[in-house]
């Protein structure tokens, strides 16, 4: 290039059509030189070099521009901290309980075979998976559900039966306690309890995870922060009536549902028709108890529609009833969808009942991903396990069958989803028949057992006499020996009916990035708080200050978080929340 | 700003160091515009205005290439396919057979326990967790090693037995056989027989992957494409010496290691000693054999470390002598390396022998991301399971310890990493000791047993009688009965001696990030050939047209890749496989 000519200008040095011209004009007003009309007619030299050298600072400052705005989406896509979202937006947190990650290689080829879909025929939640957690509580290196829970609600570790507590019996400030202070919405749903360690941990704090009359009391708004949740749906009513009424386990004659209404506003229904009566307008705050304890499995619940929500139907309609309420307002929500009897399915060592639950909260998980993407607010979905339940694995001994015709040695390469799609009731339910036909008289009572329960129920035709002996002498473990004949025949094996210390797999829709890769369960918790942009640390200051002068009605002068757990209460604790939900009712 | 100033100029105007005077010479010089001496003393206002707008362009374009850098990078970081690494390239492939994502939290915590770490104290492995695989074969929902192999190898799904062959019994070309047609050096390294399924699968083809007679054949060069691996570590040697010879589990007097140096040039060591001096030159071809059958278990090999390399050892080796012959090359290497015996370890459900095993794991992989980081050829680290073995779970039931004094069904939330560190010595180690023991004479047995094998070896002191005799009664099976009074003790859990259907963990370095999140195990062989550039239909294409011609000594007119397996000799290769590493000498 030879000295004088601009840079980058020599084309249009070449050109004079009228809109270069004018372009010309504008650029050197825009330099604030002459006006155009008194520049003379004919372009200096240096007049060109500094068009050019402006086009070409113009040109470079608009890449700078470019690149920096397809950077900063990256980072949001990819970076996350980088990032971190301003403005309204709204967190579903998903908790699969005691779902491993054996759970998924299960319920995916169930789901295959019972669809007749192809091998590459994946989950929603496949198609999001991101990470591992890590499980371990202070107490122990197989965590319960309370300090897995507390995790998630807090960002800390704490003792296996700890609900927003610390290893002191102080209680932390949680994240949905943040979100609510902060002027979000807030919500649980779950298929147990509502009282139970997942959603009690979010919206309440006590020493011992078993009190859970009290829990109930601090969810409904006697908690130091007052009322905190705006939409509960779930099980667990016989929390909220008094030991006066039938369908309560309370031990004190409170009426926690009148509470909640008279002193903090709630709007309360107890029925599936109540439910669907929602369909357009929710009024929050909402509490929706649809079952005394919990839930049925869903491969018994499909068969009660008209008693019991399903978890789908239940998290669509948080969705819109959260969305409704913060329609005007410059803050979304936080709601917590909890999977909740994938936990139990594992307990009982019932594979049956677990693909199902699983595949009810993928699709349940499959309608939130739905909702942010039509969503006009920004949001994130983040899912994961507080631990596994079971020691399940997808394959089996075949010594272990009862026919026992093949070597005790020799390990067979196959499980078989047919037992499982055969069965059109949880073992659970079909020892509940059971003991309900004893009770009721037990007329023919093996044909029963054998053609109602057995053939019928668990899809199992070849059944032993010794089998059927076994649960009509053992009908109060009969859900055990029901889970087991259909395990064994699957080859499915269990190891235990507590917990695990797996680590357990995360998902996460876009935004979710920092959860990429292995974590301890307390770094799901940090992120949920740094999505919202929340104070947790205030949070728990202001409970711990609050401590001091604030008591619970009827507590008897214990502190508000309850008594603290005795070695014994945690051991019977463990023992008591793997049968739980086999005793009830 | 006032008319007449340059744009970012108004600082320097208004300064007059002597540095900032030439600076503006200087601008003026690469202008092109007069010599700075011939400049006026006095600058006009266009002249500055030049200066601003060259220096705004300048910063402008500097910050673009800043930018595009930046973004380059983040898509080489995140996006994979988009940055499609060209030129140079060496990949590194690892495969932990048979480990679940269950071996990762008991691998971690008991090291955590061991070396009293603390609890957020990870492993290498954890620390670079990206994805899952989904593992099911086309025979089975549980694959075994072949099939699991072939899926990574040739990057399609085969039945269970099958060595990179597919159902239609035709060979399907693999990842190492096209690398080594491309230009790229080999390697294949494992603590198992080279012979076995996952390395087989690499190098080899057979219809029945009990043929390791044939496949030693094929590894050395008499296979279609010719030799095809630069380097070969393990164990396996007996499938390599004629039946004539001791140590030899040859089928016929074929000499393999004689056939491999006189007519395919590789150089043969066959003992630690000759592994040693290797440091610093390398020759290849390098067939190193260093086990007749497997190497031991790392928890007894630390103890005969004159006798057998360790696994991070021979990967070190093999990196350095991989990165040497490539060194002059534009083709970099394709090296494999199996933690053979986490499988084995799971097979045998001997949790002491199974953490030592994955913490070498551990160990090789940490020096492979340590290769990598300091290497000047860019490079990829993938490392995945084929499937989990034994059905592993961190956790049991109580009922099961045989002082049984707690209730049958209650769920302990806990496990004991102690009882595994007590142990310094493997089941199987101790069992081979019992037999030995036993053929000799059996001096004082009991004692032996009590005090020699399960005091001083499993680290167990309070074995009862029972269970004490339970060995001297059964020593054939004893090895199962040793690692069942560890497991029980530590509460650690198994379902079976085979493998399970779980979906296993995919780790990877900086550059692998097409893989995360969960996957067919297909997509893993799929991107080691594209991380390669390479085209292995093509190779499928050669070995099909040669298969015609090509047939090896001693087959006896049978195909090159052996005879086809009938349903009875895929049971018993089954069966086979989960007892054979207890059987050997």
């Amino acid at each position: 290039m030879s000295s004088n000519q601009p840079l980058f200008a020599s084309e249009r040095r070449d050109s004079s059509t009228h809109s270069e011209e004018r372009a010309a004009q504008e650029d050197t007003a825009l330099l604030g030189g002459q006006r155009p009309d008194e520049s003379p007619p004919r372009r200096s030299a240096k007049f060109w070099r500094e068009v050019g050298l402006f086009t070409w600072a113009v040109l470079a400052t608009a890449a700078v521009l470019v690149l920096a705005v397809v950077l900063h989406n990256q980072a949001a896509h990819h970076g996350g901290k980088k990032a971190k979202p301003s403005g309204k937006r709204n967190l579903i947190f998903m908790v699969s309980d005691g779902m491993g990650p054996a759970s998924l290689s299960l319920s995916r080829s169930f789901r295959q075979y019972q669809s007749v879909l192809p091998r590459d025929d994946i989950l929603v939640l496949d198609q999001h998976f991101i990470g591992s957690s890590r499980t371990r509580s202070t107490s122990s290196l197989v965590t319960d559900s309370a300090a897995g829970a507390t995790a998630f609600s807090c960002g800390l570790k704490s003792y296996n039966g700890a609900i927003s507590v610390l290893p002191d019996y102080t209680p932390c400030g949680t994240v949905l306690e943040a979100a609510k202070k902060a002027g979000y919405k807030t919500g649980l749903v779950v298929t147990t309890s509502v009282t139970d360690a997942t959603p009690a941990s979010f919206a309440a704090h006590a020493n011992y995870r078993q009190e859970e009359d009290l829990i109930a009391q601090q969810e409904v708004g006697e908690h130091p922060l007052g009322r905190v949740v705006d939409l509960i749906l779930g099980g667990g009513r016989c929390h909220f009536l008094p030991n006066t009424t039938s369908g309560s386990c309370r031990g004190d004659d409170r009426d926690i549902t009148k509470l909640a209404q008279e002193k903090y506003g709630w709007n309360y229904i107890d029925s599936k028709q109540d439910f669907d009566s929602l369909e357009g307008a929710v009024k929050l705050p909402l509490l929706g108890l649809f079952a005394d304890y919990n839930f049925p499995f869903e491969l018994d619940r499909r068969n009660m529609d008209d008693k019991y929500p399903s978890l789908d139907e239940m998290a669509q309609t948080a969705l819109r009833a959260l969305e409704a309420a913060t329609q005007d307002s410059d803050k979304g929500f936080f709601l917590m969808i909890e999977g909740s009897r994938i936990d139990h399915a594992g307990h009982g060592n019932d594979p049956a009942a677990q693909v199902n639950e699983v595949l009810a909260y993928d699709k349940a998980f499959a309608s939130v991903v739905k909702f942010l993407e039509r969503s006009n607010t920004q949001g994130v979905l983040v899912a994961t396990s507080d631990h596994e339940t079971g020691g399940l694995s997808v394959a089996r001994h075949w010594e272990l069958v009862p026919s026992g015709e093949l070597s005790p040695s020799y390990p067979g390469y196959h499980w078989y989803p047919e037992v499982l799609a055969n069965a059109s009731s949880s073992a659970e339910h079909s020892a509940r028949r059971l003991r309900s036909h004893i009770s009721n008289g037990g007329d023919k009572l093996k044909d029963f057992v054998s053609e109602e329960l057995v053939q019928e129920g668990l899809g199992i035709m070849d059944a032993t006499d010794a089998e059927i002996k076994n649960a009509l002498d053992n009908p109060e473990v009969s859900h055990y020996i029901f889970a087991d004949m259909i395990s064994r025949r699957a080859r499915i094996g269990w190891s235990t009916h507590g917990h695990s210390a797996v680590d357990v797999n995360i998902y996460g829709s876009s935004g979710s990035d920092p959860l990429r890769g292995n974590h301890e369960n307390t770094e799901v918790g940090n992120f949920l708080a740094d999505y919202l942009g929340l104070d947790i640390d205030a949070i728990t200051d202001e409970l711990v200050k609050k401590s001091s002068d604030f008591s619970i009605n009827s507590m008897g002068g214990a502190p508000w978080t309850g008594q603290i757990p005795t070695e014994e209460m945690l051991q019977s604790m463990e023992m008591t929340h793997g049968m739980v939900h086999e005793m009830e009712p």
